[in-house]
C-alpha cells in the first residue's frame, strides 16, 4: 500500500556505504558505536529512568507533553504553542523549527507506546537485535505558516513501508480553526549498529510496531519524485559550511535540521524576500561528522516552469544573455519556483552526497520589508 | 532595594551610542525603526490577534502553555518538557536552550499580565511612549543541568532596579523533585524607539508595571562584578563569525541565543569536554547586525584560582615556561575554571564591543565521552 517503498532494496544484504541516519535520533559514524554507549555527565541510566518516567506500558494521555493516543488508539496528538524563538523575522514558524517538532512528535509518540527502550527512538526488540532507525526521506508541505503564539495542534501515526521499512507522517493544524497548516511524510528503515549495514525488521520487532501501522497517509502522492544530482557547474553554491559544536546533538552527529538551515542558505536573497517555502523533499544519503565541510548547492528548476506556451515565451525571453541570476529573475515572477539541491562533502577529489533535496517556493501573499 | 542598578545611569540624557538591546524582543537599528513597523507575511495586525488571542485582561492560568499566577498574583509559573532538540550530545540541556526558555516564560509572562500590546513585550503605556525594552545584564547560574524528558517547572517575575529599570528573575526545578537547577536574573531599561536613547520610565508605564514588581531575587550578590576589557591579546579569539540569515529574529537582529553561542564556540576543547558552565554573565553593549563580522575572544581568568597558598604554588608551578594552553591545563586540574569574554565587530583601526562575558566552569561529575 505504500507510495514509498525503498528504491535501494538491493543494499539490505550488500551496503558498502549505507545511507546513514541524519536524524538526531539515530546514526553514528561506521564502526564507531555511540547509541546506548555514551553515559550522561552524572547521570546514569537508572538516574535516567527515575528522572524522566520514561513509560514501561502504552499511555493514552500524557498531561505534561500535552499528549494523547489519537486514530483508534494507534495515532498521537500533541498540542503545542509556537514560541518565540521558534519564529523567523517575518514572526512565522521556521522550516527548521518545523523539523524540530515533527522530531519531537514522533519520539513522544514512541514515548506513549510503551515501547521506548532508551530514549532514541528504537524499541525493545529493536535493542535486543542490535538495530537503530534510519531515515532516508522526508517531504513537509506547508500551505500557511503557524505564526508566534498560535496554538497547534500536531498529529502523527506511522504505516508500513515496503517490507522493511516505516512510514511516518505528521499533519500540523490550528487547534483554534482547524485549518491544516502542514502536512509531512518520512520513510524509515532499520539499521545494524554494529555493521552499519540496512537490516530487514525482525519478526520480533515487526510484532512490536506492526499493531501501530495504519494506511492513512498525509500526503498522497503517485510516486516519489526523484531528485537529480547537481554538480559544480550549479548556480549557487555555499562553501565551507561546518558544523559548530553547538549544531552537534545527542549522538554527536550533525543535526538534520542543520542540514535544511545549510539547504536554505544557499537559495538566493531576492527570493526569499518574495517567496516562501511550501515544499521541501530531502534525500538522506550519507551522515555528516562535525569535521566535514560541507558545500550547498542549488539550481533553480527551468523545466518546472514550461507548462505552457506562455511560459516557454517567456523563458525565451529570458534566456536571451542571462546568466543564472537573470533567469531566477525571470522565473521568480511567475508564482512559484522550484531548486533542486544538494549537500556534498569534498573528500580529496571525488564529492560525497550528504543529503539530496528539492525545494518548491510560493509568492508571498503579503510581502514583508527587510526594514530590519 | 535592587542589587543591580544601572551603571551608566548618565546615559539616561546624553547617550550617543545606547546600549541596544540584544534581546530577541527588542531593538532595531540606530534611525531604523522595526518594531511595531513589519507586517507578517499574509497575516495582519487584526489577523495576529486573532489566531494567538492575546488577552486584554490578566489571565490566571493558560493551559495551552500550563502556565499559572503564582507568587500572590505577580509571578508566573510555566511547566514544560526538556525536547530532543533542547539537549546537547551529553543529553543535557544546552545553555542556549535554558536561555530560549527564560526568554519564552519572560513573554509568557507578560502576556497573562494583561499588558502586552503587540507580542514584543512592551506594555500598551510602552507602546503609547513609543518606549521598548533593552536588556543590560544577564546572569544564568546552573547548579545542575536538567536531561532530556525531564519535567521543569520555570518561575518568572519582576521588581524594581534602581529608578528607570527593571529587575526580571528566573527559577528553573525539578516538577519531580523539586531540586533547583538553575536561577537567572537580568536587568532591562526603556529605549525611545526613534531617538535610540535611553529613556527615563514615564509615570504611566510605572503605574502599569509597579504592581507586578516584588523584592524576591533569585540570586544573591553582594555588587554586580565587573567585566574586564579584553583586547587581541585575549588567549583564544575565534574570527570570522557571522549571523545566518536563519539566525537573526523578529527584530531582523541577531538573536540574543546566538551570541551566547559565539562565546562558547571560543572555549577550548579541552575545557568543554571535562567542565560544564555553571555560571554566565553577559553585559550588553550594542547590537549586532547581519552584516557584522564578530570576533569571539576568550582569555582564563588566572586570578580566580589565586586564592590560597596551595593554588599559589600551583600556579607558581604552572607558570614556568608555559604559555595559553599550558596555563589553561594547568587551571583545569583544579575544580572550577573561569573565563573572561568578548564579542566585539571591527570596524576599521577599532573595535565596538557587543557583549562582554564572564563564564565559570565546573569540572563535570562523571566525564562523558566524545565517541560519536
Amino acid at each position: 500500500m505504500t507510495t514509498f517503498s525503498l528504491s535501494y532494496t538491493p543494499c539490505f544484504k550488500t551496503s558498502i556505504n549505507p545511507i546513514q541516519s541524519a536524524f538526531k535520533i539515530h546514526g553514528g559514524k561506521s564502526g564507531r558505536v555511540t547509541m546506548y554507549a555514551t553515559p550522561v555527565s552524572g547521570v546514569n541510566g537508572t538516574a535516567i529512568k527515575e528522572r524522566t518516567m520514561i513509560p514501561t506500558k502504552k499511555q493514552f494521555e500524557d498531561p505534561f507533553r500535552q499528549g494523547v493516543i489519537i486514530l483508534d488508539g494507534v495515532g498521537y496528538q500533541q498540542t503545542v504553542v509556537v514560541r518565540s524563538y521558534e519564529v523567523g523575522p517575518d514572526k512565522t514558524v521556521t522550516p527548521q523549527s518545523i523539523l524540530n517538532l515533527l522530531q519531537e512528535t514522533a519520539l513522544n509518540h514512541v514515548w506513549m507506546s510503551g515501547l521506548l527502550g532508551d530514549g532514541f527512538g528504537a524499541t525493545h526488540g529493536m535493542m535486543k537485535n542490535n538495530l537503530i532507525w534510519v531515515v532516508t526521506r522526508m517531504q513537509v508541505q506547508v500551505d500557511q505558516y503557524p505564526i508566534w503564539g498560535e496554538i497547534l495542534e500536531i498529529d502523527t501515526w506511522v504505516g508500513a513501508s515496503g517490507k522493511n521499512g516505516m512510514r511516518r507522517d505528521w499533519e500540523i493544524r490550528s487547534h483554534t480553526t482547524g485549518i491544516v497548516f502542514a502536512r509531512a511524510t518520512s520513510t524509515w528503515v532499520m539499521m545494524n549498529q554494529t555493521t552499519r549495514r540496512l537490516s530487514k525488521m525482525p519478526d520480533e520487532v515487526r510484532a512490536e510496531i506492526e499493531p501501530w501501522f495504519i494506511h492513512k497517509q498525509a500526503i498522497t502522492e503517485e510516486s516519489p519524485e526523484k531528485i537529480d544530482k547537481l554538480d559544480d557547474n550549479a548556480k549557487y553554491i555555499n562553501s565551507g559550511l561546518q558544523a559548530k559544536r553547538s549544531d552537534l546533538d545527542m549522538n554527536h552527529h550533525v543535526n538534520n535540521v542543520k542540514y535544511v538551515g545549510w539547504m536554505l542558505e544557499a537559495i538566493p536573497d531576492e527570493c526569499l524576500e518574495n517567496y516562501q517555502l511550501s515544499n521541501i523533499i530531502l534525500e538522506y544519503r550519507r551522515e555528516c561528522g562535525s569535521s566535514d565541510v560541507v558545500q550547498s548547492l542549488c539550481e533553480p528548476e527551468e523545466l518546472g516552469i514550461i507548462k505552457n506556451d506562455k511560459d516557454i515565451n517567456y523563458l525565451d525571453r529570458c534566456s536571451i544573455g542571462v546568466g543564472g541570476a537573470g533567469l531566477l529573475n525571470c522565473l521568480m515572477k511567475e508564482g512559484t519556483i522550484r531548486f533542486t539541491h544538494v549537500l556534498q562533502v569534498k573528500e580529496e577529489s571525488k564529492c560525497q552526497e550528504i543529503v539530496r533535496g528539492k525545494t518548491t517556493w510560493k509568492k508571498r501573499t503579503n510581502h514583508y520589508s527587510y526594514c530590519g
